[in-house]
This record gives C-alpha cells, sequence and structure tokens, in this order.
C-alpha cells in the first residue's frame, strides 16, 4: 500500500527529508556568518478563515516567522512575500494583508523588500520568508541534563481565543535571554507544549521531566494546543534565577529520553498538520 | 464597486503595492551588501497538472527561482522551501518533489537549508526562496537610448513542449554576460516577451523598438506566451559585439517610452496571472 503524507505525519515527513537537509533542524536554517533563515506558509482554512480580517491574517503571518527567529535568540532583517490570491478577491483585502504584514515587521525593525504573487482558485495562502542574523543563534540541540526548564508565557486556548491572530512574537524576550541570561536550548511553541518538547527531546536527546501544576495554563489544552508562539528554553541551574523573575519555571532536563508529565511518560500530543 | 484582484490584474496589484516595498521593482530585492532575496509561488492547476511528475514540480519551482537569481548576474547560495501538501498525498510523490528541488540546487550550486510544511485541502503548492549575491546586480532600470536588445534563446510555447517543466535557468550565461560584456539592464522572460519588455519600460523609462523577423521564436506566441525562463537584457552599441556571437539581437532601445514591433505601437499581451 501506498503511504501517504497523512499516514507518516508532519514528524514523519520532517524525518524523512531533514537527512537530505543538513541545516534544517531548528526554528531557522543557520547559514555560515550567523544569517538565519526561515519560511513557513499560512492556509486559509488552516491557520486563518475565509472571514478573519485580512490585516490579521498579515500580522500573523510575519509574526509566526518573526516568532522563528526569536527561538533562535536572533534578529530580523528582511522579509518576502509569497501570495496565493483568488481573482475574485477585493483588493482592499489585499491592501489591508499587507498592512498587517508591515505593521507587524515594522514594530519588529524588519523590512518587507519584495515578493511575488500567483493565482489560486480555492485556499488563498501566504508565504513568509525571513532573514535574520543572530552572532551566537540558540540551537534546539545544546539542552544538558539538569537544566532548568522555562516557558515565556501562557500556554493552550489560542485559537479559541484568538491570540493566534495578535500574538506577539518574543523578540525583545529573546533579545534579553540572549544578553542576560545563557541559554542552552531553545524552540518557539508552536504545536503544543507536548510536541515542542518533543522536539527538544529529540535534538538534544535528553528528556523532560514537568509538572503540571507550574505549566502557565489549563490543561490538556496546555500541553497540546497550538499557536502559542511562546518560547520554550532551557538553561543551567546557576543561571535559573534571572529567568525565574520574568518567565515560568516548568520542570527540568533529565538523561532519560523521554518526557515525563509529573514522573509518568506523556503520549505525544500536539497538533499534526497532517493528522 | 469593489475592485478585485482580477480587476487590476497583476501588473496592477504590483504597482498598488510596489509603493510600500523600497526595495522591490526587481527579480530579487537587492540587499545592502549584494545579498539577493527571491520568492516565487508554483501552484498546482497554474504552474503544474495534478499529474505532472513530481520531480518536475520540483525542478521547477527551483529554477524558476534560480532564473530570478540569474536576471539581476547573481549567484545562488541557500534555499527554503514551503510547501502545501494535501493528506492524501504519496509520500513518494514528496521524496520525487524534493529530488527534482535538490537536482536544479546542486546543479548551480545552491544548498537548500530548510523549509516548512502545511496541509491544504485543494491546490498544492510550492514556495521556493532563495538567498543570493551578487557584487554589482543588474537592474530592470539601466536600459540606455541606444542600446541593443538581446535574448539568450528560443521564445514561445514553453508550456506546450513541456520546456517550462525542464527548463535551464541561464545562470551561466548569466555569469559570462556580467564577466564579459557590461550589461545595462536585465529581467528574465516569464510572463512573455511582451510583458516583460513593458516591465523594462517603466523600471528605465526608455522604449523599445523590436524587429520581428530577429525574434527566435513563432510570433504571436514568442511575444505573448509565458514560463520561457529566457533572459533579455540591453548592452550598448560599443559591447554589442560580443554579446552577438552567443545570443538573439532583437531590436534596440529608443527614448519613447513605448514598445515597437516594426516601428508600430504593440498593444501588451503577456500572461497575466489574474486575467
Amino acid at each position: 500500500m501506498k503511504r501517504t503524507v497523512h499516514d507518516i505525519g508532519e514528524f514523519g515527513l520532517i524525518r524523512q527529508f531533514q537527512k537530505q537537509i543538513p541545516l534544517a533542524g531548528d526554528d531557522c536554517a543557520v547559514l555560515p556568518g550567523g544569517g538565519l533563515l526561515t519560511c513557513d506558509p499560512v492556509i486559509e482554512g488552516i491557520h486563518f478563515l475565509t472571514d478573519t480580517p485580512a490585516r490579521q491574517v498579515g500580522w500573523k503571518a510575519m509574526a509566526r516567522n518573526l516568532s522563528d527567529i526569536a527561538a533562535m535568540g536572533g534578529e530580523p532583517r528582511y522579509a518576502v512575500v509569497s501570495l496565493g490570491l483568488r481573482p475574485t478577491t477585493p483588493v482592499r483585502w489585499v491592501r489591508q494583508l499587507y498592512d498587517g504584514l508591515h505593521a507587524a515587521a515594522r514594530r519588529f525593525g524588519c523590512e518587507i523588500v519584495g515578493g511575488d504573487t500567483a493565482h489560486v482558485r480555492h485556499e488563498q495562502f501566504v508565504v513568509v520568508t525571513l532573514l535574520g542574523h543572530a552572532d551566537q543563534p540558540v540551537r534546539r540541540s545544546g539542552a544538558r541534563p539538569g537544566d532548568i526548564v522555562f516557558v515565556t508565557g501562557r500556554l493552550g486556548g489560542a485559537v479559541r481565543s484568538g491570540k493566534h491572530l495578535r500574538f506577539t512574537p518574543r523578540l525583545r524576550e529573546a533579545r534579553w535571554l540572549v544578553k542576560r541570561v545563557h541559554v542552552h536550548a531553545m524552540i518557539d511553541v508552536s504545536d503544543g507544549l507536548a510536541s515542542d518538547l518533543q522536539r527538544l527531546v529529540e535534538a538534544s536527546r535528553v528528556g523532560f521531566d514537568i509538572a503540571s501544576a507550574k505549566i502557565p495554563g489549563k490543561l490538556p489544552g496546555a500541553l497540546s494546543d497550538g499557536e502559542d508562539f511562546e518560547l520554550l528554553f532551557t538553561v543551567a541551574p546557576c543561571n535559573a534565577g534571572k529567568a525565574r523573575r520574568k518567565f515560568h519555571e516548568i520542570g527540568r532536563v533529565i538523561k532519560k529520553p523521554v518526557v515525563l508529565l509529573d514522573g509518568v511518560p506523556l503520549a505525544m500530543k500536539g497538533y499534526d498538520h497532517f493528522a
């Protein structure tokens, strides 16, 4: 039987094709010299609805990519935008979409420098690609047993509350962390805490012992809902004090490569785009 | 009445939003320091069919972007790939798509460094973003009255013949031109010669007098068909000798900002994605 994208899921797809992509495996590709390159599709019917205000669609499409730059401890610089538009779409909609894209870019010191547009019959899409920079990019692979685990804000319910359309990418927090705290590993929580912890397990070959009572948000949504766009990071115990004043400590890094919730292995339950 | 994307067309959209995008207006955005950034969507039902071999879809998606780098006289370096996939798509299809993407990238010294994938219900898409470099990027805006106009190869019929799926981006030709001939203006012919001449008219504020008998290809297709991906460029008369040995001279640059075919103004007839 032929296996489909649905059968192997997003994790399976990534595993299968990452072998061919040596610089992949983080929120951004890290280029020689510290360049960061990332792209992220936002699709009608999946990431926004046909009646979502276009300005919010634009904000979200840019902010998701800004969040990927934040997760590497970097600074965004330039963006290009690919649009798939239906011919019946009002020009006003496109203008408001660009307003949202520009608003998010400007707020974080990034400039939209170009793009291209093509015609779709069904689902419209926005693909933003961001070029950024980090002198010392923070990887997913740097977590060490004994590290303290933090998140920058509340998790869960982002789709229901509408936060997913107007969230603030954690660039300022990331900048502070990189300057003031030595962060070992970082990722943005885009597919749910459980999924993104699992990504750190695979990248760092360590495990996590998370205390459910410390997770800022209501379970099970705080573990499994997508689109939070908070940062999940680990720091050595000696540096945890500074992070504790600003962020939520949720657990610690262990040797065994597994995610434990209150000591019990957690079945992976994050959002899978193809499930 | 509300104006739609169809009403104002691709040219209108670009004119309307280019004002907000200061570095746009060429095949790639030119970054400080000579970086080139470009992205280009390839959409099922528009740029390829559901039964197009996936390897060819991948080749085309990469080659279109490589062609944009060629048009600036640049070298490609890094690529990221955004995919919109239906859950029912066979994994084999995705593997073959990547084979085509990697084949085109490798052949021209470019490396795929990352990407992201999401779920669509209807049309699948591939958006490649390329980062390249040019010490002295060739713009659309440099054509001067008296320049001789060239194209690198045959025009027209690329969709019918299947050339649009397996064309060779003119990176080698562009490199030779930049080294050996001083090129004033360049663009890749992606939407038909008539349309792309019009783009040079707008960017350079000059006109073109084209001789129909010299166009390499059958009219009217050679003027109006899209997806040729040959380069269209202008050089000063004193440098035209070298270019003449390799490429097709098709006319000359005039002062009046209009495209003439055998002395008669040409109605713009290129491919418009939203017409």
